[in-house]
Formats: C-alpha cells, sequence, structure tokens
C-alpha cells in the first residue's frame, strides 16, 4: 500500500517519528558518479535527455535517505517553449535579453506539451522508480528570478540592467512577469500531473528590491502563480534567498512551506508564523568545514527548531567541493533526534 | 574664514539650504578622465601613488559639485602594513590566504607610520586643494569585511570560505578580527589629523550572516571600532550593504550617521530612529537607465525623506557603465530642491 511521504505529512504539520530531510542540489558536483557523468556528458545534455536526468536524479537517493528526490533540470528548461534560446556557461545564458517591448512581445504563449516535456518524463520515471515514501518533488523559477536572467543576459553580481529595466520599463517589467507566470503555473502543475507529489518556486533574486518595489512588481505574480497551483491541488515550496527584509511577506503568500536561507532566525519565522510549515535552512557553507561542525550546527537547528512542520534542509544549494562525510553527519544527526 | 562643510552640518541635524549630495566610487570607472588615466596607470598604481590618488580623488570635483572628496584608496591600503600581500584582478586578491592560527599569527602589528601612507599624503593634498565646504572623506572596510577577502582570499559570491571559517574556527576568526579593528581605529584617526572632515567605514558583506551570529562575530569589532574613532573626535558614517535585517543593529551602533543601499526605505529608517542622521539611497542601477529615469527616481527620494539629516547618496557604488547625463539629472534634483 502506498505510504504517504514523510515530507507531505511535515508539510501538513501531521506528527511523525522524525523530520524529512533533503538537499537542494542534491544530485549535482559534489558527488563523485555526477562528476563522473560529466566527464561524458554536459550539463545541458544531462538535464535535455528524461533517461540521464532521472538517473543523475536518483543518485543522491542511492547514497543517502533522503525523503526527497528533486527532478533534476534548470529553472530555465521551460523557457524553449517560449521561444527563449540560451546556452550554459557555466550558468545560463541568454542569446537575446528580454530588453524592451518587442523582446517581451516576441515571447510566446508555449503550448503545454512544449513546457520540458523532458523533465516530465524523467519524472514519471524517479516516481517509478522510487518507493512511496519518498517524495518527487518538481520546481520552477520565480517570475522575476527568471526574469533576472531574461533581462540581464546571464546571472551576476545584483542584476543591475534588471534593475534598471525595472525602473525605466516597469509597464514592459510586469507584461514579462505575467508571461512567465502564466506559462509557470501551467509547468507545476503538468509536473504534478507526472507524478511530482509537490513542487518548490525558487525566488532567488527577490531581495535586489526593496519592500515597496517588490510588493509592487514582485507580489501580485507570485500570488498568481501559487494561487493557481493550490487550485489545482499541488502543495507548494516556496523558497526565498537573500531576502530577509521580505520574510514576513514570503511568509503570507499562498504556500505550503516557506524554505528560507541561514540568513533568517528559522525557529523566530516558526514563532511568528504559527501553524507554517517551514523548510531549511543549514548554511551550506558548514559543511565545507567537515562534519565534526556539521554536527554540531545541525544538532543547534534541531534544538531550536520545532520538530512539527520542519523539513530539513541547507539555507542554499550544496556547494560543489563539499565532503560527502559532511552530508553523512547532517543525515545522522536528522536520524538519530529523538521526537521531543 | 573657513566655512563648515554642508556634509557635516547634516550629519549634526543642523537646517541647511539644501541637502548634501556625494557618491560612493565618484571618481572612478564612469568618469572619461579617469578611464583615460587607467590607459597609462593600474588601479593599484593609481592608489599607491599620493599625486596620482589625489589627482583621481579630485576628478569628479571638478565635474560636479559635490559635497564632499573621498579619498581614492582601496579597503585594502593600510593591509601591507600588516604583513598581508595581495594584488588587484580585477578586485583584491590575498597570495596567502588567512584560514588558520598560524596565519593570524603571522600578521603584525602595524607601525601606525606605515598605515598607507600615501592615503594620508592624498587626503593632505585634497584638503588643501578644496575649499572648505567641501567636506574630506577618509574610509576603511569593517574588520568582518576586510575579513571576508583575508580569508575567502578574493571577493565573490556570498564568500563561502569564510563562512566555513566562522563556523569550524571561532577563536580564530575573533582574533582576526580583534587584530583588524585596532589598525583600522588608528587607520581611521590618522586619517582624521591628516585632513579628514569624517570617515566612512564599509561594511559590505555583513549581511552573510544571520542576526545571532552577527551579534556574537560581528557586533563587538564593529562597536570598539567606532567607539575608538568617536572618543578621538572624528564623525563616523557607517555604510551597511545587503543586510536590511540588520538594519536596526547597525542603526544603534555608535555612528553618527547610516548609510543603507536602496533595499532599505530610508523615510522608514529616518521615522524609526529620529534624530539619526542617514545616508543614501538611490539605486545605482537607476544611473543606468538615464536622466529621465533619474530625476523621477531622484525626486521620489527626496520627497519621501526629510531634508534634516540627509545626505544624498547612491545605496552602493556609482556603475561603471553610468553615463554622465545621469548624474547630472541628480545633481539637478538635489540642487533644484527648495526646502520645506
Amino acid at each position: 500500500m502506498a505510504e504517504t511521504p514523510l515530507l507531505l505529512r511535515a508539510m501538513r504539520g501531521e506528527a511523525a517519528d522524525r523530520r524529512p530531510l533533503w538537499i537542494m542540489r542534491q544530485a549535482g558536483r559534489y558527488l563523485p558518479e555526477y562528476r563522473e557523468l560529466r566527464q561524458t556528458y554536459s550539463f545541458r545534455e544531462l538535464s535535455r535527455s528524461p533517461e540521464l536526468a532521472a538517473r543523475v536524479t536518483l543518485q543522491p537517493l542511492a547514497r543517502y535517505p533522503f525523503d526527497a528526490a528533486i527532478v533534476f533540470a534548470d529553472i530555465m528548461s521551460p523557457l524553449p517553449a517560449l521561444g527563449v534560446d540560451f546556452h550554459f556557461d557555466p550558468g545560463p545564458v541568454v542569446a537575446r535579453p528580454v530588453r524592451d517591448r518587442g523582446a517581451v512581445d516576441a515571447l510566446r504563449d508555449p503550448d503545454p506539451e512544449e513546457l520540458a516535456p523532458e523533465v516530465m518524463e524523467a519524472i514519471r520515471t524517479v516516481r517509478a522508480e522510487l518507493p512511496s515514501r519518498v517524495a518527487v518533488l518538481g520546481f520552477c523559477g520565480a517570475p522575476w528570478t527568471l526574469a533576472a536572467y531574461l533581462v540581464q543576459g546571464r546571472g551576476g553580481k545584483d542584476f543591475p540592467v534588471l534593475r534598471a529595466f525595472a525602473a525605466a520599463e516597469e509597464s514592459e517589467l510586469q507584461r514579462l512577469l505575467g508571461k512567465l507566470t502564466d506559462a509557470m503555473a501551467v509547468y507545476l502543475i503538468r509536473q504534478a500531473e507526472a507524478g511530482a507529489d509537490a513542487v518548490q518556486v525558487f525566488d532567488s533574486w527577490a531581495g535586489l528590491l526593496s519592500l515597496s518595489r517588490w510588493n509592487r512588481l514582485i507580489r501580485p505574480h507570485l500570488e498568481t502563480l501559487l494561487e493557481r497551483v493550490g487550485r489545482a491541488g499541488v502543495p507548494r515550496i516556496l523558497f526565498v534567498q537573500n531576502a530577509p527584509h521580505l520574510l514576513d511577506e514570503y511568509a503570507r503568500l499562498p504556500a505550503d512551506v516557506i524554505s528560507v536561507d541561514w540568513r533568517v532566525d528559522l525557529a523566530g519565522a516558526q514563532a511568528r508564523y504559527p501553524g507554517r510549515a517551514v523548510q531549511g535552512n543549514l548554511d551550506p557553507a558548514v559543511l565545507l568545514a567537515g562534519p565534526k561542525t556539521v554536527r554540531k550546527a545541525a544538532e543547534r537547528l534541531l534544538g531550536r527548531v520545532a520538530p512539527s512542520g520542519h523539513i530539513v534542509n541547507l539555507g542554499h544549494g550544496i556547494l560543489p567541493g563539499t565532503p560527502l562525510e559532511s552530508v553523512d553527519a547532517l543525515v545522522e544527526a536528522v536520524w538519530e533526534e529523538r521526537p521531543q
């Protein structure tokens, strides 16, 4: 009989024997088996092949008893369906940055079938391979975070071209965010239909704006996206990074879980938003320091954050040079904890 | 007769005909006359020669009626006196990063005479050249921000090695911060003795830590630095960047002015800390969008932030590609404003 994944039970705040654990970027460069595959295939080849993407998604699960598998893809993966052309170097580089009305107009209303079909197939494979107690997660970039890459053209320090565009061409930015919102709502719902138990929305660059600018430019789109996905019955995790001044607003958005980086006091957030599930938030840099330091930091986190409704994770993606022993130490700390 | 610089009057909250204005990195790459000098001299040559540093410091003052000149130097400039070896590529790259007890031990207690004598001489020249109504500013990096470069070895995304060091080697980090605090206190006081009317402490990377970690690791050193400089009678501006969750704490530190980036609502900060002078905080990216957008944003800022105790500035350094017309628009907005 199918077992409800521990992660979903935590999302609902149900009591459990222990806290669920997974790690952002758990399939990736810190794993020797991933680095080996990368000898043969580029990042893009891995993410574009449903077989390889499924294989990479499953790699960390073979090594660690994580409670979720997140499909191996890039936040840019669905954008070719909108007519966006990009390559990786090593992050996404957009061929024609979107910086005027014409470029916004040129973005296609995507055919749902074309929204990263390889991701859908990878999710189906992974869901079939894994026991029901392990949650399969889909994801997308939040509209603003996708717009950051589309307007700036590539990742980088503080996205100044994006901020200039937001100041000078607000109505074009709004149209761009609207198009991305529509596409991402469909994309997330389709991932759930393909077998994802829940989805995570990554808003990595929201903190570039002040609260009042965020309220005006970002909030309406993010709210729409989360509402649509929620109406389709899909459980939602909302990740926000480097935006501690926006935490109150993110906590009020219609998501089931708020996932925060290490700058935020997670126990404080739990106290402030009772009944809301939280995810995080060990500093991924702490794992670079080795298992002893990880153990101490993990125990401090578990000691401060109440177990009910807490999904253990890092505050951001695991770093490439992380020793495997550090991940072991985190897994042990979570598994050895006895519920209070 | 010597005229008290408008900037100092604003720091004391005194009434004036208009708000003072200067721009972080006002001497630099957006100026054609600076780029021309850089054809002949490297950044390091410019900053190491007192004559050239003074010349570069004065360049923006010849073009714009700014109310302050900030000495052209790098936050790393005083560190050779501690035995730190570095080069620029294009930001500072430390030859031997400080990552263990031995490296912290090896940092010398500097001879005050050796703390960037070229900066002292440049300040003397600039003070002699400029009318008394223009303030001359000295500066230094905050202990944590200097430690960020020393431990990580170079600038970069989120300083993971620094964060790992802070987690694993807290007592060594504390010793490092203590040494930097002692050196920077002497360095700032000597800049004031050389003719600086006020000093600015740049804490650009404080926001990498949570509030509780900041309180434990950073606050004591920053407090000591500011107190020592204050006891010497030197007016202090404290700049904090990308750390909106730490604003309350920075506002309570012993500085005369709190300078914040564009993520912060400056009018809100003014209301929350009445009587405290504030500096900032136009988004430097807005200047990329041209004079019309700058004019609008500047007028919005001036309309929201009360003039008393407000030093107009950007929220971070001016960006290299900024059109000169954008700076003109900012100057005009400030000069044309009539006091309420």
